[in-house]
């Protein structure tokens, strides 16, 4: 088997980029080592920044999230047992972000694969990429018992922090940063109508709460727990209780409990590898950086470097320029960075650092009063959070 | 002896107070166990904020300053080899700072209560502070081998960090805030024209630098070292070797050197004791708290402290209210606690953090990278810098 763009991966990044190339007339193949029900099975993120939403709608595929989406002017900050709201329309004179869970982003691509007849290989074993640093690479697997191969020009790694794209790297020309932050996130997801039509993030001396959403009648909230925490050590009625504790006494009483449709802790973690290109190989989304969930950047970023790949792999098609692939590392780490910093910097003014004792309790909320009071302060957050410009700053 | 108040220190920030009571009528004698050249000799801070240039002015005391003090409109950011300047007048519609020397103001105020006969007792052994929780405080001393008593109204603690004042307050009413930084400040002070007419702060591998001046002709650097660094350990020549290591080429090849008027290590640290109000005593200044010097924070912080002592007591003695005086502590330590907040920001932007690796370096190069590129970012540094209006946020 031949394609011009072998895209290892079939989540939301490699997705995305398959019907990007489609509607450019670059032909791709999307090789998976899980099961369409497992990928649509992971509940992940759930707020599209503007750049997002405008690569769905260039991959044809953004009608149900314009629809559907749940589009959000503002958010609101909770400390000192007061909810400040920032105005993320008015500070960035006019973005916002959409509620949008990425399983429906998933399902919407997936969708729109296999109406053009797409080739997805799902339940691929032992995938392996070789010869990238050549001309000619290639990707083999198994399924059904039999070895595949499939020849192409590139290879976009979109297969996530676990895949084999990163780990085939050569490793003296891998660097890799990381942070592991001392909690996690209890999440639980539950159809009940949420506490507040915008998310509340709270800094509480209880730690870290967010009350989100995926729809009107669906919720998804958190709660900060240690890293050492345990599933089994909770209830939902314990889950529900420990919320309440962390909102302030409006949002508490529009806490509309009910069991969870899920349940977990996940770890918090900041990491990035360089460079992301290897040849002819290119990483992209969760394949190359992690950014820890305050401020929803993960899927977003994945999206920005997809984007970026389609316009390099565009160029050196219909153009014949390698210049996009040549610089696709630097764009998309310098936009890494930028959203690594804003990750870190809205996870540390959020949470409850056992190591940076009183003074770093006090330095918080010093932070959080200056950036409600300033419009500067509040200016950056926003235009952060509603995400930069793909050519900011260049 | 009787007074209306009783100031203790005759550092800037008890000077500025006695000078400012004195317009408004209000009786103050100042205690200093030290002698006035000693006073003098102390080599501080050098940049003042409009805040601080408008009470010297409502002191009477401003002239000089505004005569042979420069003005700035701008500072530079030095990272990765390239400087960047924050324009301070353009992004906070017209404000700047002054270069001035600590040591010249507190020159400008001790002419000023010499020329007025106000009474300053200097090389007091053995101050005391008393009963400042009741209605009539007592200050005793000893000078010339005798023992003095100081009865008063108030008492103002302009006594430093080390001063008897708050070692005096309750220590079940006091909370103190403390983070010690990994490294020191190396510092120099010279008869050398400036690398640059702005301020260059540095980040660089060899750690952060500063380049600041005292006039046209006085220069004021300083390296970053290690806590565990002796001032034994470096020659004045060694010092312009590392300090022209951590500048850029141009920079490099305008440094002048000379032999140092001054030459020390100083510790960096972020200290906040509160209350700032015991009874009838009062903390200003360094006696409440202290900031690491990145942002020249420290003297600007004393001086609005003592503008809402002189606020306070003013209200008090002519219009019959103790409002100002029940809110002092709250109104100076939301302004302490931004400063604070600032200094650390500034500080933590700005050094090499051994204890935050790799990671922590690409942070800071992406939020230098992030803060000369977003105008809101630039805003947020510029407005802190000159200093927040005394009533901002309220």
């Amino acid at each position: 088997m031949r394609t011009q763009v072998a895209i290892i991966g079939a989540g939301p990044a490699g997705l995305l980029l398959g019907q990007l190339l489609y509607k450019s007339g670059i032909d791709a193949v999307i090789i998976e080592q899980r099961s369409p029900d497992y990928v649509l099975g992971r509940i992940r993120a759930g707020v599209l920044e503007q750049v997002s939403m405008d690569l769905l709608d260039k991959a044809g595929v953004g009608a149900r999230a314009h629809a559907e989406g749940l589009p959000h002017d503002g958010i609101e900050l909770l400390f000192k047992g007061a909810r400040h709201r920032i105005d993320l329309h008015d500070l960035t004179g006019g973005s916002r972000v959409t509620v949008y869970g990425q399983t429906e982003v998933t399902r919407d691509l997936m969708d729109a694969r296999a109406a053009e007849g797409l080739t997805t290989v799902y339940d691929a074993q032992n995938v392996q990429v070789h010869d990238f640093e050549g001309q000619s690479p290639r990707v083999t697997y198994q399924k059904d018992g039999q070895t595949h191969e499939l020849a192409c020009d590139f290879i976009a790694g979109c297969d996530g922090y676990h895949g084999v794209c990163r780990a085939s790297a050569p490793a003296n020309l891998l660097k890799t940063y990381e942070r592991v932050y001392p909690f996690g996130w209890l999440g639980v997801l539950a159809d009940v109508p949420p506490v507040s039509h915008e998310l509340i993030y709270a800094n509480t001396e209880r730690g870290f709460a967010l009350c989100s959403m995926r729809s009107a009648t669906r919720s998804r909230y958190y709660v900060q727990v240690p890293s050492t925490d345990k599933i089994d050590n909770w209830t939902i009625d314990q889950f529900w209780t420990e919320l309440g504790n962390r909102l302030d006494p409006e949002a508490r009483a529009n806490l509309v409990t009910g069991p969870a449709l899920e349940m977990s802790i996940a770890p918090l973690r900041s990491f990035v590898a360089e460079p992301m290109r290897f040849g002819r190989m290119f990483l992209a989304g969760d394949a190359a950086h992690i950014v820890p969930p305050t401020g929803a950047k993960g899927l977003n970023l994945a999206a920005s470097d997809v984007g970026y790949l389609w316009t390099a792999l565009t160029e050196f098609y219909t153009e014949k320029s390698a210049v996009g692939i040549d610089t696709y590392s630097d764009r998309c780490l310098r936009r890494v960075w930028r959203a690594e910093r804003f990750s870190w910097w809205f996870t540390s003014l959020m949470h409850r650092f056992p190591e940076t004792g009183e003074f770093g309790q006090k330095i918080q909320e010093a932070e959080l009063d200056y950036l409600v009071n300033s419009r500067a302060a509040s200016v950056s957050l926003a235009e952060n959070y509603v995400g930069l410009p793909m050519n900011f700053g260049t």
